[in-house]
């Protein structure tokens, strides 16, 4: 395990679109407090979140038009982190600045590149086009707080065996144990695919898909370094071709999850669970969740976070305690791979992938 | 003072019996977390509380037969610690396991050895048959939990001086003071003995002994090593030759503490008062359970915690200020000599205790 | 930046003379825990507040005579720290003593010397007459415990300029940051002097000048190391030569404020307003205490607390981001350098002042 945890030089979610608006908000992305507004022309500005002065957070300020006042001594600085007034000077001295943070706002997200700004190429970008509200429908917008490093957020979603003991009695099904599954990857994506055929549907697929009879089951989780997933799961009539690429006689959605960051041992998760099927249907939307996060904490993300969180208090106090890793580990370990590629390349010591060795 | 705090190779009190059911149960036992659960033929398994995998607290999953199921993926153990399921995989890795310990029930009580299990010799067992609801009578099953180094309680209860001042106004009494006791000590146990002579007896054993008259009151505390203690206290009619060891005229009993590290600085204490006298008096049991704990905070152990748990947080506010010694600590030296003497011999340096280096 | 936050070598007001009566009061100066009590006599002892024998806070114990009594063992200490009764015991360790530090009681404060008794010279006590009732008069005795370091209540009074931003709305006034300031020092005080002549009065002076017209108004800020400040701040009707020296036309109070580090990151801040005007109105006096700190955390002194307890947050989060300047820092840097330098002094690595320097 690498002694970071998490590379700077990538673009992270920082926050929903809808949440950024022309007001100050704060931050902590990859242990770096931010301060994050929108400017009157709609950018998103994202800066340090302490004066180059005396330290105060600027989100203890407020908005001059672009510019943000300092709320200790005044001092103004554009969404440039350039600052443009000093107290009781006419001089500004040229140095004085705030570190400004590269943004991009993208498929309803605002995303912040925590690193080098310099390799901060656009380029680099995961692929969440699920969540852009075209094609696929869900309600977004819902933001979760856990207390654990993310990348057990990653190993959690890389595999779904874990669904038959941490959600025994909705979605937990002993078909998923007993399936077996391919991982393949790239230098930037792992990806987990189960197929179930011939298999009985469970409950929510069943009611979505309203057909009687067996289904053909998917799950193909797809990781894009450093963390962000996009689950692609259905059911479809068993013999109608689905595993062969015809999904026209299925129903199928997928969960998204970009997760970022806040500290070693904190993380922000933006989730969201689209769908193609019933999309008008705002019940459902609502339905589907609060199955996941809920205030009574019975949700299907409320039951994972239980566990994490709980995983981490076991590895903070035991910080040398090895993981060992099953099969089922698969696909967690090549985005682990590839997360600690980035961490070792950021250090300028590239090792290479396994099997990429020169003979 | 030995930079160790306790030693690890020693049975130490972990849960009373009644506490422990076909069902998983929690406890950090010298800084390691501990599941503790009966088996259905009714022995006690102790595992280390976190699954071989990925590190969540087996606590938190479920028992299927005698075997944990861990809550995340499913893996099981049996009550030896050895993984004999894996999730989604026929074969096991051999070496899977997590550490299990040697555990004794005894005298109501389920003691663990927290440190090498080949060195778990039974015959190293403390005595506590006190304890064991035979010859003496007493509530038991009363736990404490308390955020002080285990050793303060040894000091506290091995010099009863400080009743005159911690429990002014029940049963201090400046007799306690006055009179001077004597110390024994083997390699394993250190003993105060304190006579006081012609005194009028405190209010409690007045009531009990039921006579009119001076009594001799002794108070023989005897600590066992690292962590046992029991100390038997009574009074009998002047001249009736209890000092000489005739107690038939009197009346007596043992205040009982089998006391367990759960950090450096936080300590299970499991007590009993038990006592020879009115053994049919549930009412008496109760009531003199309720004078040493009670809700309201005002029994004789809450004081003792109280004081205990304030003098840690000067010790960790002030981690070099020493200890200096007066005449009354002379029991708990020889206690504290006993409790450093095994942890240098855990650390293979054994140095010779005071009065035993060769010439 | 100096890695001592404070001198130990100095007074610092520990209490408000009212607040320590004959019985057993806790209070840490500079990292130290003290008990502070008042004599039969009526002087004022500061002793260390953990007992010698075992470390119990003296403050738990109680008061015979002049002597405290360690609520554990019943030692007993005078008001010199001497031990003079242990338990049990006739003969007395000659030794057995706990640290007393040097006590003033002076201008309604009681001052502690926690640094080298040997150097506790009563004539470096700051000059804080303003608050001894006489000439000017204010309610006094409050306390306000903030979490932040000392000096950065030190930089706040330092620089008033901050009034404008984070008491816009009350005192907060453009004056103030248009106008220049002189800053002097010794090689104990360094002053800041404001003057805004022909202005028109802020609600409060003008209500309390009661005459119309514009006003010459100041602002002389005098700190002496290491912690201590006076803040003369009145207004006079323009051109009645109050510039010149003669104040006899305007109305004019002090604030005051003793700061005493409780740790690196915790202070003790002793403050008042004082005035010469209207000083028999005791409804003006609850007014003007009000306006500072109040329950509903809308006084000045509230203001300040928030933003000097969100900078020390930061500065935790982030050791070793530097502070910058602007020319309004200029006395708190004065300040500043005299702080380090008392601090050098007891490292005995006397560095000279900017200035200093020999050729």
């Amino acid at each position: 395990m690498a002694d970071k945890t998490f590379p700077l030089n990538a673009w992270y979610a920082a926050a929903w679109s809808h949440e950024i608006e022309h007001a100050l908000a704060a931050r902590k992305i990859c242990g770096k407090d931010l301060v994050l507004y929108r400017t009157e022309a709609g950018e998103v500005a994202a800066l340090e979140n302490a004066c180059w002065h005396r330290l105060l957070p600027l989100s203890l300020g407020w908005l001059k038009g672009d510019n943000v006042v300092c709320g200790y001594h005044g001092l103004e600085f554009n969404a440039n982190g350039r600052c443009t007034h000093m107290t009781a000077q006419k001089t500004i001295n040229p140095s004085a600045a705030v570190q400004s943070y590269p943004v991009i706002e993208r498929h309803r997200l605002v995303w912040v590149w925590p690193g080098d700004p310099a390799q901060a190429d656009p380029a680099k970008m995961p692929d969440f086009h699920w969540n852009d509200g075209t094609e696929y429908v869900g309600e977004g917008g819902t933001y979760y707080s856990l207390q654990c490093d993310y990348r057990l957020i990653v190993d959690n979603l890389m595999d779904l065996t874990h669904e038959t003991y941490v959600h025994a009695g909705s979605i937990g099904d002993e078909n998923i144990t007993e399936t077996p599954f391919d991982v393949t990857h790239t230098d930037r994506t792992a990806t987990v695919t189960r197929w179930m055929k011939g298999i009985e549907p469970p409950p929510f697929w069943k009611k979505n898909l309203g057909k009687p009879g067996l289904v053909d089951r998917w799950q193909i989780i797809n990781f894009q370094a450093p963390s962000t997933i996009c689950g692609d799961v259905g059911v479809a009539p068993v013999g109608t071709g689905a595993p062969e690429g015809d999904r026209s006689q299925g129903v199928h959605g997928c969960f998204l999850a970009a997760i970022t960051p806040e500290t070693e041992t904190s993380c922000h998760y933006f989730w969201n669970f689209v769908r193609t099927f019933k999309t008008d249907d705002e019940d459902l939307t609502r339905a589907i969740n609060k199955a996941h996060v809920n205030p009574e904490g019975t949700g299907l993300y409320d039951q994972d976070a239980f566990v994490l969180q709980e995983q981490q208090k076991v590895i903070d106090n035991n910080p040398r305690m090895p993981f060992y890793n099953l099969n089922i580990d698969a696909g967690a370990l090549w985005a682990r791979r590839l997360i600690d590629r980035m961490i070792s390349d950021e250090s300028a010591n590239l090792a290479p992938l396994p099997g990429e060795a020169a003979e």
